[in-house]
């Protein structure tokens, strides 16, 4: 034992046995799913209810955004000078910052910032939110998550808060953000719905979840679409190319329903 | 158009309606799992049978290794100086590399020679296995995929064997990992048990994944032990910390069974 | 011309010539030094006067500073799984932050408050150091650039400011580093010596750079030491080596003279 | 001491001393250049003659080259997601590989191998070049340093070689360049100039630098371009900007001509 011995409670491993937080991770491998796996790395605890179903629906909402986004050029860029795929992954991630997925945390202040208001004036819902919007307006500091520069109404907000009802977890913070959401077009005279990043900001809330871990989220979701933008780039397109950040062209398959089973 | 026009097949992004692969997201969000988004992202299809459990069993196995791990020391080595989370991930990542994950991806191209010379020859899946371990012994290479430092018997490698066959996806490279296990244990008169890297190995291989993604699922499995790492370097210590690669006490929950019901 | 293009004052690039700031490469090319074509890249002319002497004499300062830094880790935990250099250097880089490094531009901010203060107050030099030290301390905030955890007296520092003052660029930056190390002295009863990072601060606010800048300098600077702990962590060690972040010992040429001429 | 204890010949720390492979670094600050340091600390020596101007001058030669460089473009796009200044100058040296910097290595090996031939069959010149060329052309593999897409004379090679000269550098490896440079542009009936890939290759041959440091000199050179590009894409550009990597128009000085002095 040195003086720089050091203790960490996240896993324990002996020969032939890791426990992950308390529990043999071959028991759980097959048993809990990632999102299980996640919630349980992070926080410590199993889920106890529907936490893991959640965070998967978050990772899959985000999974890929097209080959726009800057972790997605940065991605690629890197990869399309010959570098190694963890390069070209880090680079990617590297992108995730204030202005490209760092809105989730942000979302997540404002929304923790209205509830407590709520809870310590015991305010109605709509003048929480009426607070919340007029105190960033005299700020002049804009309220992330809501609106779109391309979406108009984001498609896997309104999923996301229907799966957050069905499996219990939509309270308070999924409540605020739609009457922030009210308030804010209101008070805009214009249509602001919540985004995708904060739809997801209230589920990260729900869930207790720190805002400090928001990007992580971001980041997990985003991996496997930054790999198949590596894959596809180092595949299809020759080394050294000039990547137009905008005119891209998809080719893939077009429209086709999804007619599996629900999993839910 | 420009004439740097580029195209890509993965995600069609229009207003209001996104389509992965040409499903729509928000029709796939809550109804697919995290793992079969991730089958779909890198495939380009929705995965016809149990590949997404696989994938999600894999990514569970690995999510975290203790406090040793190169890549859980960079990522903590680079949060103790204050860098933000991207900053973080990203020293772990790079650190997922020939030696460090590259295991796996070593390991399926021994697996598809072993498989591949099996069926071109015929040979009994013993022979092919011993013209495999004889192949890298005559080169002097290391058959990456058997054996551990610490574990005689990797606790994951049962567990995920277990889950393929009852899944329906353990074949032939499954076989052929067994039976160049046995091969290599005789030849060098002391075991040497398929590992973690090596049954991940398999199943890929059985998922008709391309080595040249093996790394990518070591990182998507890795980012939430390293998230936990980072979070809890900056919870728990002190910045700057000299940070021991070894003399790490493990003092969260002690050993607790798993009691909750099985998903599969 | 799209509606993307956009504007860079930093170089020219045509078929046979490239201009950096308006003066051809080709020109500067062994004219100029390394330091002097710094100064030009970031600031867009070229030094008036020695400030390309300290610049290189600031990189030199702070090349490297043995196995023990985080940056120094990082780069050797990943350069150790056999990733290519470029990701060892990058995972150095990243572990240049706040904490690494991040004094530099601390230190820059407070010499500036004091020296503004100083021009705006006409205050006398030691007032405005003691308003300074006294802001801090009344903040609760430690004052960076000062004191060191191994060096009681920085040996860098002395020789730093005595070529400043040769050169002819110490001012009123130098002079209030010194009168703050005499006032945080004084008020803690024991010596607060300026370290290389105080005095690299007071160095690069002479030669009116901005803070955001600093850390830059020190990347700079540490980039000759990260490679070379790179190539030896290659060439002397095995791979996966678990790397003892104190228990270092120094194996190279014992101390001699520098007898060559001065350059300056 | 423990048993992870290692060693390092790099660098000395002691309290108050601080020796660079034997030389006290405030003896060495402002007596040698950046560019004896880097060689010192490469190279565990001194430079014997002008080996630490060669360096200066490799290092402003491709001190920057515009907005379109893949690493510039990683850089950048990081940056405009608001990310600290070390996660954008990672993501521009992680860009540094294969196909960008990497023809500085490829062509090291190319000339190791023409001037080792020369050696041992006591070849002419012209006829180990010739050897060279053929050895590649039937391997179907691409001579690296020759030949650029934009300079049809790279006007840096030129001015690095006459320096070359001057300084007592130019020996057999420039020699074989300028060979090849004919042998190539005979056998592909156009001009193959020697590009400043090609010319840093041969002088980084002259210095018995090891093929494998090539990428290290041009990630030393490209920093202080990298941290431009990042400054000024954080003081110009709105974040979150889409970066056009090709249409750039250039707003900095018009060309102006170096009245300075000769530094050599």
């Amino acid at each position: 034992m040195s003086d720089l011995r050091w203790k960490t409670a996240i896993t324990k491993v002996e020969p032939n046995k890791i426990l992950l937080r308390g529990y043999r991770l071959d028991e759980l491998i097959g048993r809990i799913s990632y999102g299980d796996a996640i919630y349980l790395a992070l926080k410590g605890e199993l889920p106890p209810g529907n936490e893991g179903k959640v965070i998967e629906a978050i990772l899959v909402s985000v999974i890929d955004h097209g080959g726009s986004p800057p972790s997605t050029l940065a991605a690629r860029t890197i990869a399309s000078t010959g570098a190694e795929l963890s390069a070209a992954v880090a680079g990617g991630i590297l992108a995730i910052s204030q202005y490209h997925g760092g809105a989730i945390e942000e979302c997540m202040n404002v929304l923790s910032e209205g509830v407590a208001y709520q809870h310590e004036t015991s305010a109605a819902l709509e003048d929480a939110a009426e607070w919340v919007v007029k105190r960033y307006r005299d700020r002049g500091k804009r309220i992330h998550g809501f609106g779109h520069r391309l979406h108009t109404r984001d498609p896997r907000t309104a999923r996301l808060f229907e799966l957050a009802a069905t499996w219990g977890v939509a309270g308070r913070f999924v409540a605020m953000a739609r009457a922030i959401e009210r308030a804010l077009s209101e008070r805009l005279q214009r249509p602001m719905p919540i985004n995708a990043d904060g739809a997801i900001a209230a589920l990260l809330c729900e869930l207790h979840f720190e805002p400090a871990l928001a990007d992580a989220f971001f980041m997990m979701a985003r991996i496997p679409g930054l790999v198949a933008h590596i894959h596809e780039e180092r595949s299809r397109q020759k080394p050294m190319r000039r990547i137009h950040p905008t005119d891209i062209e998809y080719d893939g398959p077009e429209e086709r329903p999804w007619t599996g089973e629900r999993v839910e």
